[in-house]
């Protein structure tokens, strides 16, 4: 595709040579001839002036030698531009012989489904999803239209996917929460988990990631909320609405996440609270308790982020603060004598 | 079913109206008319006068408008109470004919086997068990009776699981143990791992969990253990009876694990220790060596429970504690001089 | 086998009597008559007397009653042993009739496909590779010679795996990485993952991990690396050679980790930064940025490990210091009265 012309679909400003040729897409250190690359973090910076990339989508203010593609988001410019210039693949529509879909399930217009998927009882697939290979479908699970899920999805009874929703291999949708109950001589019994998961429009899920189903009514995750790989997310959570949960990230049963919120990775909730809404919590962290609007936290226990951040730097030098403390004693029982009573 | 009946069957006092119907089951929050909830967690106590449910399970010592069971343990009580009024449909005995049973392999009465299940050679299988779709047993694996094992669950060769175990979807039994030798280039071989795991009665394994087989010898996890998502057990560990390990918790190899243990999600143990009977470890905690019997842990490096609190609320106060002794310094040295030698 | 030959074949120093029959292997504690066992871990040293083995591998120096072979890294020379005593069966070559091979897919010789395993269009597999039921190879994926794949394993299309690679249940290599652009309105949209994953020789992967496929060019695990179970390697990260990632570590977007690193469990590390050679990073540290070549680092955010031991001793004890810090500050007070200003 001409620069000009992806110019154009993308509605960037365009600087330089609209007439090169641009047929794929690279990371500014590793593009080539005919390569488009981008720049958004400034840590790359530094490889703009050495790259060999035909053009590049960079932010306002740049300069560059190279025809370049100016957007005031480089980052989704590029994004947008990766989509056009490497359109993937989409299976044919139809049911692989090999496929089980029971008789009383419904499938939408275009549909695909691959080798070994099991659609169940009574199922509603809406039009042009995508059930790769060895995706598992439990009775009376809804899955909406646009999805796609990986191989090895599994979606249990009575759980609901919206539109656009993808999935990533292994994930798994509506496990049984962990709820057991303790009797008097210290075993536990079952919970029956009779509850289920509701996945709003265009959320994205990681691989190997966990969302169970409610002990009793549901567990939600909210629309265009994306979920890395081998997140937990526990029974009766609800997560609202374009937030982003990093890899290996963990939510307690019965939690409520606002909307906007940022996890980073391995970052653990507890249950039954309340995270509010445009959170960003930092790696690792821990959160025991109720979170206010617009906060960053960080360790476990978090705490708010800046004096986190002081008292981490004071911890590396604890070693030197007791001893200091340590001669500040002896000086002052140089001076004035022992405290009294040693 | 009349609450009369339910009380009947559940062994609870009831008080107030026992002509009441109830038809499902719901949270306190939640609960409409013809519904039962329950108040266990007293955080939620002050829903009680508002709830619309029909009846409620409480404990002792609870006024209430709404006709009640009274149960010494309202969780269990309610438990009981939703396997009563929501009981869980069992797929029908057979095999389906796109499953793969193995001739060699032996099925008690009334298995289910689902499709695209794969039974292998000499695998046993006790009478009643579940195996939904994609549940895969290889050689010589050994399964109880009244299993249930949900789709996409991995049951490696020679691995043993006892009677009424319960494995969430994608859960891996008996993957190869992280065992590897270094030479002297400091490459890595692969101690084979030729042992085992046995899952005794009554454990619940949670979905996308690894518990790896031993490199000699077996994995055991203990009678009535309760193991919740994506926890990961290391080859040649023994965990006792009546454990419950959180979301996430990992646990090295060769460390034992006593009766009645609680490791709370995202807890981390090293390998080749013990922990005894009854501890607690809060959230996010590190073990690196033994814990006594009865003790609460917390922290990484795990210290008691109550010393780590204080802790804490010392370490969010280390940038006022050093400039506190910056301040005594300044002041002692107006007093007395500076320190001998600096 | 004769203790004899086993020493040729291992190149041990054999002391005792070498016609004793060796059958089978076991951990110190757990041997029976026939079994060989090993002393590798000195924490197991005063096993030794008590052990009813027929034979011990040991280090040089070890004095015992029992017949012995002697190596400079006895838990090598054992694993090695272990291989020769217990033999894993390998699966027939062959393509199972219940499993779908695309025609246009490539098999080298004496290739296994287990029930219900999917190789997808042009995908090529390796001479002598197993491939275990249920395992999923997406359209033009590469598997090399030699390599062992699990059941439940997924591989992505255009993913290449080298030769020897072994792949436990449930891994799944290159399902999307985790990259979002964020528009005006704080919503997320996708950055296609139009890059791959490439594993090169020698390399094992744990149960349930994943393995990201880059946004653009290609996310590397080097020859001889090994991965635990549930480990988390982010887009266009690069692993180096020999290195160990224990259990459940995350390892976010586009880091370099070199040669001969050791992660151990529940490491997480930060995204764009750098880990260099023969770095060792200890359980539950995070890492925020570079690690110089040959550092143990340790903690959250991570530190050198020895400042770290040191700093976590005085953790143990802030309310002490605390109090101390108040007592000199009254006593302070009290000889020079309050501080200006108070």
């Amino acid at each position: 595709m001409r620069l000009r012309e992806l110019a154009e679909r993308l509605g960037c400003e365009l600087l330089g040579d609209g007439e090169v040729e641009v047929r794929g897409v690279a990371g500014i250190e590793q593009a080539g001839p005919g390569d488009l690359t981008f720049l958004a973090n400034p840590k790359y910076a530094g490889h703009l002036a050495g790259t060999r990339a035909a053009a590049v989508v960079v932010g306002p203010g740049h300069e560059a030698a190279l025809p370049r593609l100016v957007a005031k988001n480089p980052y989704l410019a590029f994004a947008r531009a990766v989509a056009l210039l490497c359109p993937s693949a989409r299976p044919a529509a139809g049911v692989h012989p090999q496929a089980h879909v029971d008789p009383t399930a419904t499938l939408g217009e275009d549909v695909h489904v691959g080798a070994f998927a099991v659609v169940g009882p009574r199922v509603r697939v809406g039009a042009r999803t995508v059930l790769r290979p060895h995706v598992v479908l439990y009775e009376d699970a809804t899955v909406g239209a646009d999805c796609l899920l990986h191989s090895g999805v599994q979606v249990r009874e009575r759980c609901r996917l919206g539109d656009r929703v993808v999935v990533q291999n292994g994930a798994v949708i509506g496990a049984d929460g962990f709820g057991f109950a303790r009797d008097g001589e210290g075993q536990y019994h079952k919970f029956p988990q009779v509850g289920t998961v509701v996945i709003e429009d265009d959320v994205e899920i990681g691989a190997l990631a966990a969302i169970d189903r409610a002990a009793l009514g549901e567990t939600r995750v909210g629309r265009g909320t994306k979920l890395d790989n081998l997140v937990q997310v526990g029974h009766s959570v609800t997560i609202g609405r374009d937030c982003v949960l990093a890899g290996q990230v963990g939510i307690a049963g019965s939690t409520r996440v606002g909307d906007r919120v940022t996890l980073a990775g391995q970052v653990g909730v507890a249950g039954h609270l309340t995270i509010s809404d445009d959170v960003i919590v930092t790696a690792q962290s821990g959160i025991p308790g109720f979170v206010e609007k617009g906060k960053i936290v960080s360790g476990s226990p978090a705490i708010d982020n800046r004096a986190w951040l002081r008292s981490t730097a004071v911890f590396a030098k604890l070693p030197e603060l007791q001893r200091r403390v340590r001669e500040l004693e002896a000086r002052l029982a140089a001076a004035l004598g022992k405290p009294d009573g040693r």
